[in-house]
């Protein structure tokens, strides 16, 4: 069950890195939805490798192909299969890796789990390259958003971060810039950042914030199935994300509840928005906003001690084309999953009105 | 579904706070367990009202019957429903906010998801009273897990933070005050800025460390079913919390790949944790360790203006009995929801071992 | 997860027969219904024992409690926590099968599977007590339907069998006697030859026929979510079903295409129904019909010879008030399951108009 | 949610009989498992078209392609993504059916949910080309029972009927004819039967028996998780499945108690089964076997009036090549269903024992 995300607009995922192909199945996409499958590959291109010279120099080119659920342009309502070609697999590659585990990689566990059984490939399974699919899913779910807009930009790498509150900054300017940073300033010293740490073979963590606009109050169920609580479940299954936090976040724990309460506007706005847009789990009709910490890639082209399967100790260096920055191809992903999240909220919200 | 939490190891409940009484049922407890209802009991005690001068003074013995799926002192595998009487139920209390929207609470968003339907008396479905039932749920999961042990503390209260890494903290310290803090100078210090802010008519947030030790290498699963995400999506379900991380969190997003990978010794285990245990959303036998920002909250002794159903400006204040600081109640909810994933993880993951 | 059943109308049951209770939670009943308590109340004692001559002679009031979920006569959304309290447990006359498996009960079974730990007296949670819940449920979900009514009767007890097709039968007579028959001479058959059997302590097997009406086109989804097939799985959790069949069902099998098929009208409507209102698991507005066979209760007051859980020989005799036929009291149970597979539909096919 | 099925081993699917592909992925496949993809195959060859005489002369190779999950020949873990081209489709013939509603088809339905989308060359998601994704995830969950064999047949066509118990059959003689019966005088009969109805353009039902066996004691859970009722989903799933029964089924309904009692022998086996090897929603180590009942395929090769989407009235005739009898080809989809419902009912089995 572990592949599957959502309820009612639901993806279910393959696929390794270095396999045939990745794809997946979009099931419960609602009926009618006149796809534009130019933007979906245009998500795609967003996250693609290779892109910008911030970020892995590898070559793929991410062609996403639709199997099914769409008939003469628009959606049908049945399942959406869809298969993106994996054609860059350079397996020789991968030799060095196959009884070695890479330090803060997946190798170790998957090998402990699965008894011996993986994919060492370019990580297999556990290779980010599965967020592709996660972008096409994302992509057809914003289609049926329809004027909820979502942005996603890197607000912080290593220590160089955007303090502008996001309610002035110019989203257009997100895509202006390898570094996905609507502050052109701060942009600059990013990508000067990630181009020195990319020198020394190094990698660097950073953040993402993501703001979610226009969207309808009352999406969200009590307990156990919270707007923020799927939000942050979704930004969680990114591979090396390691925090999440929503409206004031860590900061709001420091506050007393006479600075931190939002308090109405006849309107039923609120003068403030502490909440982050979602109060009880429920959307309240404010923006949703919320962040997303990104470790440092674990791939260094630097010599690392590390151990073998048999427990030997080994030396071993990252080979290849790695990404020494993860946040700039991540912003799409961020985005990806946070539409599919609201497509499926939208979709149970909907569900009682009968 | 949203009153539904877990995979094999369920809890699903209900319940308002001033209704004749919550409950629930958990699905999925393994057959042959020798349930020790006093530490059940204890659990509830610890999250209890009225255990202190700084939490709310309200009385409520909190006492859960347990209706089926116990025989003869031990489990049977069939599902375990118990009830929680509310026996201190002022709903005079309450007339005052029956069209009222009290600020940074659900009022708003359960008024209009609902179309006006929901029951206003101390907050209803919204009460944190829900989360005894998730206390009783992880008082029994506590009693599956065997050997893996979980230790939550109260790691700040507004600005006062413990600063030392937990591994120098004596956990057996933790509930030795009424902060539930393991450093005694920092606990004397949460503890009257409590008591400052409670005389104020205001309230405080602050932040829970939880670590989990003895955590079998291999729970949790690729993509969509990490351990690391399925705790974030457990503890974002937790009234007031605002944020999670995991491992070296929002701090890990500034450090270099050099700095953060968790290099391995021989036998498996790493000479540092930036990780917290869990490697592709799979444990890797190191300490689980996360945080939870919890805001302040919401209910002030003070006036506040705010609007009502109608959109008319009202001035509203806080009545009766209510927490300056959620924190030290909510020390056993975060460790009993941790305790619910962890059940749940160890059994998906026996799941495959046919 | 067994004890829960539904995807958004999801009802979670828990209760051996012998405890002190039993109940559920009923998650995602729609805000704003007006719910009629009594007629909860009347469909219990539909199923109660005790209520004529031909079923059980044990006596159990059969009061639900609402505990949450209902606020000023309104369903609020939130999730509805009821309990029926067990009133009549004889615990003593369970000894005699505290180690003795009971022939075609679920006694062996449940031993096996749970590794000796379980509630024998009264079956425990094999007990058709259970299902009391699910007419709880199932007047729940009635009130949901508005104009969709469901109409279960028997159609055969042994070898007497109403062939009157169900458009030629008066529903309003189901109740007009203890059979629960409409044809009137074909129930006074039924109870005279229940009488008999019950004479010898033996019992019979029978069918039940559930019609439901006003269905909306479009209930039920392709491939693994067919609306009969979700009704299939519902009637098969009963206790003593042994199969299944809509529409034309096992008959239909023995048919040519230029039979069977149902050829349209220009309304839409089918001159035949041999579909059973039902076309690729997709309700079509003609009635939806079903057959539902139930075995003879197990339990006979007749020396049986069986074995212990130590493999001897014993001979045993059933004790108590135990149902000669088990098919007057299932006809409220089959209603319930129905009802909450309709409302359950409903919901989901309601989400995709978004 | 509609199109996967299964809870820890899951299949999901995606595919259309006239788009470019159809396929799916299987979610918790347990690792190390040697798949025999040529066995794979060699299910998919039992189930394609043009097979034999009384089958669809359409020919499709049915080549399945694994895209993950599976390394050096053991499965992984990991999901299995899988594909099956459709090499065969004529999109011509498919231009009268658009707007019209073939009698006892889904078109109508289909239609009206989707509300006007739909891909309706070859019926679209409503063929039964679908079942050969079942058909690839069964193969693989056949390789997971090990030791449980899954042997279906054909126990019926129209009126010439197997009445000779299962135990007296000769399972190997299943496969020596194209009826896939395997009592020779009976198969010699349908094969004739069906040959003549196939001339006069007409169709015709039947019925297939299964029987499994070497099921250990213990797979299935109380109240909705039963193993029967999931047989019974798994088997209402089909297309064309009108009726499911198991153990003495509707016949069971005629006896009295003590006919129909299963009574134990020392060993904990019974002297008869009647319950047909499931007491109480769980396998008791007997046989399990059910019938399913298949209406006659709805396309005939003679012309029909039906109506088109705007209510005309319009005579209509099959084209192309079609099934006169679906039974022989869904003697292996039977066994598909079944081996995916053992598979994840072994691992949910496996779950508790933590």
């Amino acid at each position: 069950m572990s592949n599957s995300f959502g309820k009612l607009f639901k993806i279910t995922t393959f696929g390794e890195s270095h396999g045939p192909a990745i794809g997946g199945v979009i099931d419960g996409c609602p009926p009618g939805i006149a796809l534009d499958l130019e933007a979906v590959q245009n998500e795609l291109n967003r996250r693609k490798p290779g892109q910008s010279k911030i970020v892995t120099q590898r070559k793929e080119p991410d062609e996403v192909a639709f199997y099914s659920g769409i008939f003469e342009g628009k959606t049908t309502g049945t399942s959406i299969g869809f298969v993106i070609k994996n054609t860059n697999q350079k397996s020789k590659d991968y030799s060095h890796i196959a009884k070695t585990y890479r330090p803060s990689h997946a190798d170790f566990t998957y090998d402990k789990k699965y008894k011996g059984h993986r994919d060492y490939r370019g990580g297999g399974r556990t290779s980010a390259r599965e967020t592709a699919n996660w972008v096409v899913g994302g992509a057809v779910a914003k289609q049926v958003l329809k004027d909820i807009s979502i942005n996603a930009y890197t607000s912080a790498i290593g220590d160089i971060r955007v303090d502008t509150p996001y309610q002035q900054l110019d989203f257009s300017q997100i895509e202006s810039n390898i570094a996905r940073c609507p502050d052109p300033e701060k942009a600059a010293e990013m990508i000067e950042l990630v181009s020195a740490i990319k020198k020394q073979g190094d990698t660097i963590g950073g953040v993402v914030t993501c703001v979610v606009q226009n969207v309808p109050v009352g999406l969200g169920a009590p307990i156990f199935n919270k707007l923020h609580a799927a939000l942050g479940h979704a930004m969680l299954s990114i591979n090396a994300v390691k925090g999440f936090e929503y409206g004031s976040g860590f900061e709001g724990a420091r506050l007393k509840g006479s600075e931190h309460n939002d308090l109405f506007q006849s309107d039923g706005t609120t003068q403030t928005n502490n909440s982050g847009g979602v109060q009880g789990g429920i959307s309240n009709g404010m923006d949703i906003y919320f962040k997303v910490a990104f470790k440092p890639v674990a791939t260094l082209i630097q010599k690392q001690m590390t151990i073998d399967s048999d427990g030997n100790e080994v030396e071993m260096m990252g080979k290849g084309r790695h990404d020494p920055c993860v946040v700039p191809r991540a912003i799409p992903i961020v985005e990806a999953m946070t539409a599919m999240v609201l497509a499926d909220f939208l979709m149970l919200d909907q569900a009682t009105n009968i």
